[in-house]
């Protein structure tokens, strides 16, 4: 890596956030867990699985359709403690606030944390705020870390994705990211879409009860499903394929996008997940996530067409193919 | 609380922290874990007792003689587990990144990270980084949590301490707090104070092995041995009296508190913990202590005189008296 600065993008989940984490902090830290690269470390303790993970949470505008900063932290760890294969159990909530920050917006925060975590039945059960003063910092950040309990005797982990697995998305994409750009924007646009902030434990579970061989889980949250998809491509070094018209996607999404020159696929979602599982068990996945709240617009989107080489291929609605790359950074800075 | 906005005490570890967590977090993320108020939440999963912890850390500046935000990270969250009775497993690592902020610098941050998180034989096994716009952070914001497992069979809490319990602390106090107002300082006092920033997870470990009757540890962070002898004469409700001339304390640090108008005893440190035992048990542990590299200069400070009533009694050294209340903030903001 040839920065000599940090650039907005090292924090977009893309090329440049892989870049610095697999030439800066992998070769100090390195050890296997963190070397896998999951959205949770998993970790035997005793006689015991667990799940670990940890996320900051800048996302500008604080309060947004659908959603504010407090629920979408305990969203965001819940969900990478499911994709796991974790029950969330325990979390923590770090604060960072700028003096001069509105005692009613925190309490308001809080309370949305509160509200999410129970939803979740995960306990906040340890913290910590700090103070800098104005203008060392835009108002709120939050970060929130999670412990989960990992009883699910498979392994989900995307180098357990296998030839002819079928890619399950469980709903309609690119809500959140869609959300936090109509909140910033200037122009008036009325789409009225909400976040799809939303905690995935409880249909994770589900699906996990219903099939004993999903081999790997991911939720598409920065870079969106683009991201993501190509990400698992290149670490599990497989070839996916994934069809335009398959993909789930709200009318007033795909209207925003086109106005505003953003593809839906590398917008944000914070209640979206993809699921690798066989194509024999696809049908029963796909029943019990279409009967959940939150899977209600499940879909197959694609297929691993290949093995041992890394690429994402999207079939375009009219008919074309493109490469889906990873995107060097991110569509919107600050989404989460 | 009558505070619309949020002031740089809110964030201080004093009294207005304090009653921000009782009036706005406890009463909504309420659950016994959080409500004990320790360093770590003390948790049981399964046949096993783990300890999990968090914090922010946004010191200012970043460097500062005897560490950095980095090491300063994980020493802050495996002394926050280890006065809990846990030996530190693994930890997180989430960073928030101002844009522009300098890669080396970044560099020279993980890699003690690295080096302190290998000394204290922890994992840093998960982790996340997220970059703001410039201006709308202070450069590099870190926040650590830590899992630990507890296997200590006696019960430590503040709850836990009893009339006649001896004080003692591991060493001499304020550096922490007293380097960094050196690193900020305009005046060019050439003091040569490095942080105490130091793992305490060895020393805490030889200690519980040497005694099974320690009834309470705390490291005396933000507020100085003060504020955290305050919070804990409140919570415990109980009469602590200390003696001024037994606190251990390093020239320089006298020197720049009597130039400077501060008390070394709400001076932050980041290496020094007390610890609450029967007298019977305090020769063995002070042996123990002293012999070891962070606690050479371990003393005895205090008494538990009386039960039934919060509050500390210093023993000035010229022999007045003077009660020790808890600050409403903390003399340096930004010290961890």
């Amino acid at each position: 890596m040839k920065y000599g600065k940090i650039l907005l993008e090292h924090g977009g989940g893309g090329l440049l956030s892989n870049q610095l984490i697999a030439e800066y902090f992998l070769p100090r830290f390195h050890n296997p867990y963190l070397e896998r690269l999951e959205d949770s470390a998993v970790l035997n303790i005793g006689s015991q699985k667990f799940c670990f993970t940890t996320d900051s949470y800048v996302v500008s505008p604080v309060f947004f359709p659908g959603g504010n900063i407090g629920s979408l932290a305990v969203h965001g760890t819940v969900n990478d403690l499911s994709v796991c294969g974790g029950v969330p159990l325990y979390m923590s909530a770090g604060f960072i606030l700028e003096e001069g920050f509105s005692v009613a917006s925190l309490e308001i925060i809080i309370q949305s944390m509160a509200d999410a975590a129970a939803e979740a039945n995960i306990k906040i059960v340890t913290g910590d705020t700090k103070v800098v003063a104005r203008g060392a910092a835009d108002g709120i950040f939050i970060n929130t870390s999670g412990i989960g309990l990992v009883e699910y005797p498979g392994v989900l982990s995307v180098k357990n994705i296998q030839l002819g697995d079928v890619i399950i998305v469980n709903g309609t994409i690119g809500e959140h990211g869609a959300a936090i750009i109509q909140a910033r924007d200037n122009l008036s646009l009325t789409a009225d879409i909400l976040s799809d902030s939303a905690a995935l434990n409880n249909l994770i579970a589900c699906i996990l009860k219903a099939s004993s061989n999903v081999h790997c889980m991911r939720d598409a949250t920065r870079g969106g499903l683009g991201a993501i998809l190509a990400e698992i491509a290149k670490n599990a070094n497989v070839h996916i394929s994934i069809d335009e018209k398959s993909i789930p996607l709200q009318e007033n999404v795909r209207g925003i996008c086109e106005i505003l020159g953003f593809d839906p696929l590398f917008l944000a979602n914070e209640g979206k997940m993809i699921l690798f599982c066989p194509k024999s068990d696809a049908d029963q996945v796909l029943t019990v996530m279409r009967n959940h709240k939150h899977g209600k617009n499940a879909a197959i989107i694609g297929i691993v067409e290949d093995i041992g080489i890394g690429r994402v291929v999207l079939k375009t609605s009219i008919g074309g193919e493109r490469i889906v790359d990873l995107p060097t950074g991110e569509l919107v800075p600050r989404i989460c």
